[in-house]
């Protein structure tokens, strides 16, 4: 029954904190700079490449160095996993939810129905 | 342009632990006691416990103790709070690739495009 999925870890665990959604949020609007994400940052670069390292290493963003320029991008794959785990169980609960109306729909007078309220 | 929204904090950060994702799964299925969700757990009823307080505290779960049995649901709507975050981010990127591939099949010749290969 355990799943110990270490990606499912580093996703949820790098969108746990606000300036990297913000992050996030740029790069899901195309490429960008090292330079041009920390802009809108009130913090110091080096603050923001930690942050990006914690993006990387989790496999949301993907970073290359061409020049004197590293350029960040989203990795789209990653943004599917963690919305496929959040949907899946979000579906899983509506699906209980319908098929428990269905049987009280069918069992008006089930005395059991007062323990799923 | 930067949007510390705390909810989302809580809620990513109790989905970045595997036993608490755990707990998640199997309450996406039904409410639960809290034995019951301890069951297939390798640990501790207080260590569970700790996990829940942390799953409440994000939002993600409620509990109400009746009698000496503690039961726990999901909350639908935290879920959705997190799915919609992500679906956001991931049609952003999706509408930005079509833009652009549209772009490209209207300027194929353009040198431009070589920025965004």
């Amino acid at each position: 029954m355990l799943n110990y999925s270490v990606p499912l870890d580093g996703l949820f665990h790098a969108l746990a904190d606000p300036t990297r959604r913000v992050m996030v949020e740029r790069l899901s609007r195309g490429p960008a700079s090292v330079s041009a994400l920390a802009r809108p940052l009130a913090m110091s670069l080096p603050a923001v490449m930690q942050h990006l390292q914690v993006l990387e290493a989790s496999g949301l963003v993907h970073s290359e160095k061409v020049g004197r320029v590293r350029t960040c991008r989203i990795e789209p794959a990653a943004l599917r996993t963690v919305e496929q785990w959040i949907t899946e169980r979000r579906t899983t609960w509506e699906r209980r939810l319908d098929r428990l109306g269905e049987y009280l729909a069918e069992h008006p007078d089930d005395p059991d129905q007062r323990s799923e309220s």
